[in-house]
């Protein structure tokens, strides 16, 4: 579904301009970063032009005392951190991808580190963002809170580029731990390797990551990292803190995990034990391609409240034992997400992956959870948003979209699903 | 401004059929709590019926593995943290009143945990609203994270009933902290306090709250509390964690605080001294009003970026120079929001009480602050709403409100200036 043309912007008064005058000839027009979304956010289903936004990379302040950045939307998250260096800050948000941090506020993206720092919904203090008129809106402020008004910064996060495009934001950075240690941690079961997460949480432990990998992402890790982690269900934690702190925070997990049968608790203290174990994780989902050469990916992520996670996935892999092709299950299981890659070559794969999609995604709204907890809808989870909102979110979502885009040129045909 | 009647609910069909009834008829309706806001958010300015949610005081659900509860709107605070022990976790947010969970959550409210815990715009993960049609919207769910579709939770927190009324709220839980400590140490002037809140936040010690008052309201404290607290700038902390890690946190904080001329660092780890620390704060308000017997309170909130609190107390102290009134200045200086407690007798100190909340909140936006923290707008500081966002976000809040209810029934007049 290529678009109609690419215009490159570079900034919010070029993106003002564009967006103006596809108003005027009724061009839809889509917001692209760096392309790393994975629901078909940027695809130009409706044709229209692709608005190619990698040139507004400029970061147009820090404030290290106040804690925050602006930015302009190109400009992605390696390259902020970059920025950052010497100012003791960093930015912690971390889908995988080295993706734009404007794609990333537009899908509500967030990663490894959410289960301590937030995703962006939380980190994603103002915007400057272009309406579908042409008109230049500001919404939030740099204050650390505000109870004024109604709180259109959240309105755009997570809203695909449907209802604004965000030209320029402002987000939280955070001090760079003193010390950081990392943690890998072999269970018998994924319930054992859950209730060690739930015992983590409510002991309040306030660790940075945890991280659930099923034994095939193990396999396929070892395979492309070279590693020796025992292919089995595995946790792997980071803690951010005082040196004291972490040490303390790591034997608090260790004696969860020995109480649950975690065996092969190893430590990694060192920044290099450490780089590699994480190395190892970020890979896992190109590790998981190498299993099956050739392969493409399917990839889905549901959410589900903690308590109801094991039985999540326990379902999930009595159905993936009904299916002949690869399906790795890892995630950031501190939140309940997780995600699945499912390794598809040929129609009937698809066919496969779609059903194995489908039955988690609907599982995972049957717990309470949502059907997707950090790629966003795009095109291909639309056909779930009624299941997991109901008929009434659904109306009052379309009316808001109504309300700001009523000639529907923002990135039409993503989020809401059809009228039927 | 009385309403023209009261409708007491005790569920959600019964605020449904109120408000359809309401719909049907043209008639305001202001949904009311304990009537703990301050900014005239429950006044019936243009007429109508207060619908009184405080017999909605059921708690659904507590799902203590999740780390989150369900309730009914008209829910206090206390009364949810009543409901919670035993089960070793407990809900932070504490705006001082004991207010409603659906009224904190209409205004956004926060209080002093806010700077560890977020406000309740972080800690509302679900709701069920009732629309100005009468029609019965599900929000948001249990995930800890999801990026499926608008975020109509956030929409409508800090909305202040104008865009639907909050029925039942689902928030999220966190565990009681193993040990906590709390300190007061007083500085020589409020600088050097601002100062050691920077480093503090910077050094990335995880303090729950940090405090600052100032000499008057110290002097209200002594003399309501029974306290013999130095009479000078003074910042209050509490640290949240193991023993061992709340130890080295005031540890740390005592270092920062020495190096900027702090004095009178004072400990407080056993439970009641703690509880006695705390209790004249969170008097400080009413102690104010005990500074000239008979007065009444006009009380005001801004927040603007920490770098710019003490050049903003400093200036507004000089304003304080000028009125005859007594005002004391306090507030949650970890996120950079301060209270002024302005006591008025007279028609001439209301006057002087209005100049200096407008001087406050114009500099607080000059800064690229906030007119209000965690008060709201309401009747107050419609005001200054556009001042703050600007003629493009107004309209874009009043599409909102045109959207989500045309007939302007749902408290109507407050958040949005009248149309000029």
């Amino acid at each position: 579904m290529p678009p109609g043309g690419v215009v490159f912007a570079e900034n919010t008064e070029e993106i003002a301009l564009t967006v103006a005058l596809c108003a005027e000839h009724g061009v839809p027009v889509i917001p692209y970063g760096v392309g790393s979304s994975v629901e078909g956010h940027v695809l130009a289903s409706a044709g229209g032009i692709s608005l190619d936004l990698s040139g507004m990379n400029r970061i147009l302040a820090i404030h290290a005392e106040d804690g925050d950045a602006t930015v302009q939307a190109g400009v992605t998250r390696k390259q902020l951190n970059d920025a950052l260096k010497g100012t003791g800050l960093f930015f912690p948000i971390d889908p995988g991808a080295d993706a734009t941090l404007g794609g990333m506020a537009a899908t509500r993206a967030s990663g490894t580190n959410a289960v301590r720092y937030g995703t962006m919904r939380d980190n994603v203090m103002a915007t400057t963002t272009v309406l579908a008129d042409g008109r230049i809106l500001k919404t939030g402020g740099r204050a650390r809170k505000s109870s004024a008004g109604y709180d259109l910064t959240r309105l755009l996060v997570g809203s695909e580029g449907t209802l604004g495009i965000m030209a320029e934001l402002t987000v939280k950075l955070y001090p760079i731990p003193e010390a950081i240690s990392a943690a890998v941690c072999t269970f018998p079961d994924i319930d054992s390797a859950v209730q060690a997460v739930i015992q983590t949480i409510q002991l309040g432990v306030p660790v940075a990551r945890i991280e659930l990998l099923d034994a095939l992402s193990l396999k396929a890790i070892n395979l492309f990292s070279k590693t020796t982690l025992a292919e089995a269900p595995t946790l792997f934690f980071e803690f951010h803190g005082s040196p004291a702190s972490v040490e303390e925070q790591a034997q608090t997990v260790q004696a969860i995990a020995d109480d649950l049968g975690g065996t092969h608790f190893e430590w990694a203290a060192r920044p290099e034990d450490r780089s590699r174990l994480w190395q190892a994780r970020h890979d896992a989902y190109f590790a998981c391609l190498q299993l099956k050469p050739g392969c493409r990916c399917f990839p889905t992520d549901v959410c589900v409240p903690i308590s109801r996670l094991a039985e999540c996935i326990a379902a999930t892999n009595e159905d993936i034992a009904q299916v002949g092709i690869p399906i790795a299950l890892f995630g950031h299981v501190g939140d309940g997400n997780f995600h699945l890659v499912v390794l598809v070559d040929t129609e009937q794969d698809m066919k496969e992956a779609a059903w194995i999609s489908q039955r988690v995604v609907e599982r995972a709204i049957a717990m309470e959870g949502t059907c997707t907890g950090e790629h966003g809808i795009g095109l291909g989870k639309r056909k779930y948003l009624r299941l997991e909102h109901g008929d009434v979110a659904v109306e009052v979502m379309r009316a808001l979209k109504q309300a700001l885009d009523p000639n529907n040129i923002l990135n039409p045909g993503k989020v809401l699903p059809p009228i039927t």
